[in-house]
Formats: C-alpha cells, sequence, structure tokens
C-alpha cells in the first residue's frame, strides 16, 4: 500500500492510494496517522471527494516528526573509494521538521550559501515506538520507506567539525511522495537509487550496498532514544554529489534536481533564487 | 521574572514565581506560553492554588521545543588551553525535545553507556519567532536564560565523526528551574557557572568567557532554519569535564551532580541505575 501527505483547501490530510486516486483519510497527515492507530486504522473521510494523484499537492510524508535523524558514509563501495575504512557504528547527524518539504516543492536555494549540494537517500518511516530494539524488533518497527534527499549547505557543513549548521536549514528536504509499506516494496536493501540534475545522472547506486541497513539503523538509534510513530530517518547517500566533483557542482537557480528509488517514485523539485527580504 | 514548568496532579503548568511561591498559569508550560503570547499573556489559572516553589516538582522548562540546539567550543580559555585556534563560526549539534528532563529529576545511567559526562551551560530560551537576523534583533528574541547540562555519552559520541549520537540519549539534559528574564539576570555574559558532583567542584567559569555570546548563537542558527519561542539553545561549556580529566571520570549511580549558574539558582540531579528491562 502507499499512503500520502497532500495539502488541500482545509489543510493538510492523510490519503491512501487506490489505484490513479488518493482517498483522504481522517487523520492530518501521515505521522498523525501512524500515531494514532496505524495505516489502516483511519476510515476514509466522510465528504471528501478522492484526490487524482496526478494533479495532487504532495507534503513531505510525515509533518510533525519528533525527530529526523540521518546517517553519513553508509554506502560501502563510496567508503571505500574516499579510502576510509568501514565504520564499526552508523554516523549519526541530526534534522528537525521544519527542515522537511514536499516532493514536488520548489528548492528555494538560500541567499545565505553558495554551496547547495544534493543527496539522494532512502527514507525510513517509523510506524510504532521503539527503544533499546534489537534488529528483528528494529525491522518490525518501520512502518514503510520513502524517498529523501539530504540537501546540504556545504559551507554551512564545513565551517566546523559538526555538520548539523549545513544539514538543519528549512524547508530544504524533500521526503515522499509515498510511504510505501514493506510488503510493497519488496526487498529495500535491494533497490536502484539515483539523483539528476537537469536530466544528467548524477548519482546511481543500489541500496544493497548500504553498509548499515534500515533495521541497523533503527536498532542503533533506539539505544539512545525512543522513536515514535513518524520519525524519519534517513539512510546516507553514495558518491556523485556535487562537493565531490572536480570542478565541485552546486545547486543553482533554474535547475531540476529529480531523486528517485526503484518502486517508490520519485521527488522533483525545481530551483529557485530566494526572494529579496 | 521568573517562570517555571511545574507538575502537578493535572499534567504540567506554566507558573510565575511570586515570593516563595509559584502562581500556576492558564498554559501548559513555559515554551507554550511564550508561543501563545509572550511570559506576561496568560492570567492566573482560575482556581488553582499557588504551590511552594521549595516543594514544586519542576519539570524542563520548556517541555515541547521544536529544536534544542548546542554549541560546543566556546569558552575561549578552554578552546586555547586544549591547543585550539579560536574558531570563526559555532559549531553546532543538536538535541531533541525528548533529550530533555527536569531540574531535579534522577539522572538514570543509560545501561547502554559506559561514559557518562558533565558538561554544565548556559541555556537560551527563544520567545519570538527569528529567522536570518542580526545581532540585535537576535537579543531582542531571547526569552531568557535557564541552566542546562549538556550530559553526554562519550562512547556514543565519539564512536565516530560526528557527536549526536552521544547527545540526544532520552531524558538526560537538565534544563531549568526557571526561565529568568534578560532584567533580572542582568548581564547574561558575565554570570559564574559551575558544575559538581558529590560536591567537588568540577567546572568554575564566568560566561564572560563566551567566545560566541547568546546573541550571536541566535543570530547565526537564525540563518538557516527559523528559531521558534520555547526552543531552547545550549552555549556551550569549559573545561573541568570528566572525559578530560586524568584518569577520567564518569557519573556512576549513587553519585549527585549540581549545575549552578550565578542569578538563575541550581539544578541537582541524583545519578541512579537504570532499571532492568
Amino acid at each position: 500500500m502507499r499512503f500520502a501527505t497532500i495539502r488541500t483547501s482545509a489543510g493538510t490530510t492523510a490519503a491512501r492510494l487506490d489505484g490513479d486516486t488518493l482517498v483522504p483519510l481522517d487523520s492530518p497527515d501521515v505521522g498523525e496517522l501512524l500515531a494514532s492507530g496505524g495505516l489502516t486504522s483511519a476510515p476514509a473521510t466522510v465528504g471528501a471527494a478522492p484526490v487524482p494523484a496526478a494533479g495532487a499537492d504532495f507534503a513531505q510524508v510525515t509533518t510533525h516528526p519528533s525527530k529526523v535523524i540521518c546517517v553519513g558514509l553508509n554506502y560501502r563501495t563510496h567508503i571505500i573509494e574516499t579510502g576510509r575504512e568501514l565504520p564499526e557504528y552508523p554516523t549519526l547527524f541530526a534534522k528537525f521538521a521544519e527542515t522537511l518539504m514536499g516532493p514536488n516543492d520548489d528548492l528555494v536555494i538560500p541567499a545565505v550559501s553558495e554551496r547547495v549540494d544534493w543527496e539522494a537517500e532512502l527514507g525510513v518511516v517509523i510506524g510504532t515506538a521503539v527503544h533499546r530494539a534489537g534488529t528483528a524488533e528494529a525491522a518490525a518497527a518501520i512502518a514503510g520507506y520513502t524517498i529523501t534527499n539530504d540537501v546540504s549547505m556545504r559551507d554551512f557543513q564545513r565551517r566546523t567539525l559538526q555538520w548539523d549548521a549545513g544539514k538543519i536549514f528549512e524547508h530544504t528536504t524533500p521526503a515522499g511522495p509515498y510511504l510505501v509499506t514493506p510488503d510493497e516494496v519488496g526487498d529495500a536493501t535491494d533497490l536502484e537509487i539515483g539523483c539528476s540534475v537537469d536530466g544528467e545522472t548524477k548519482q546511481l547506486a543500489r541500496t544493497s550496498d548500504l553498509l548499515f541497513k534500515p533495521a541497523d539503523i533503527v536498532a542503533y538509534v533506539s539505544q539512545a532514544i525512543t522513536l515514535n510513530p513518524g520519525d524519519l530517518l534517513l539512510t546516507g547517500t553514495t558518491g556523485g554529489v556535487g562537493d565531490a566533483r572536480k570542478p565541485p557542482e552546486y545547486l543553482k537557480p533554474g535547475q531540476v534536481v529529480r531523486t528517485w528509488i526503484e518502486g517508490l517514485g520519485e521527488c522533483v523539485n525545481h530551483c529557485v533564487a530566494e526572494p529579496p527580504a
């Protein structure tokens, strides 16, 4: 099954994809749907007409996660090619709910950054609260998968030893369009993932190359803090980011970033200049 | 003026300190009080008796901040003594709302960490939404100050290049007891700050040694993301943490950690073992 959070004239609503249409559900977003009883718990909203998926205005799939936690350095081939040793533990960093944006929203290039970069990532949405979990319990806590792009302001990221300053810019991380349930995804650890800019493929990998699998990451984070329904984990990116290219490439207004994962769909974000203050 | 969030049989409530008593206000916590109109906007709760401050059960001063953002390496003397150069930008990392705990709550030593350490820090509570602020606007957005202890799991913190894994443990960062307004604090950049364990002073400094002042930090973070009423910033710690001692010292069940800031009061946390799962 596929679930989305869409914007309507009455605010956001969770919706279930039935064929080509989205059926509004009685919950304001997919995160709340998960928190209030699970994906199949909410009835269709009485009186709300189905929305054609093709014309829907998708919000980030989870709008108010208590936590957005990301992993760096997680594609085995990419770690090796950069000369690093394979790490024993996931490298964690953080985003906030306000950092997320809809899967087709314009990506406003912040006026304060000169180095806006892409990072296609498999997103993991938590379905049930999980603390100090082993791998099996962690796997069972995953509600589904989505597409994310950990858009990063490399200048802010690299000013100090800690990356977060370049990772938390508001409304810069596309997340969506759908939460796709594990049964429909099939093997989440063997999906093609890619990112293109203006039609030119910049990143291409398979999630089989992930060093720490989704359940490993959920289990590790849960050692520190309870993951809640609607929380979002980003699982890291492969090679091909702009900052590592020679010469480096950064996103500019007018460009189009496309992020895709096999079976999950795509995020398409037009880069636009920030309006004057 | 001083405001607190206290626990009552009906949940948490914001309260204003009048003399020796806390007057419950019609808002569930100080963060919500700030978000819904400001510290002086809410009336006293009709029918709620004042609570003696001495016997109050203090919650973290802001219970649901959208963001908790911390600064590392910010005491000038300490940076220099560790052989580092003074940084040009604040080093930012993140916590989450669930990481906070009340100023007198027991500090449960996580069973998964062998290296639980203290970090006394001046906390800054945001009063009004602020984005891309200069220093003056940033200063005006500060609702007040509080005491925090950025309790850190050094083993998790140091497993990778990014510190967040050791900084986000749930219910481990005391924050309180009061938000003290700037007019009552006086000069927030010239206060004694300290931390003791079992009565032995481990850290002692003055906030005059802060490289990036509270308004500088608010202004910098606001370049990336809007800070909202109730958001909490931790401004960094000075030398004397356990991990840097020879031999290293870490918190153990049975110890008492006291964190104080001149004019703001103190947090007193008894360390206890985590109950078996």
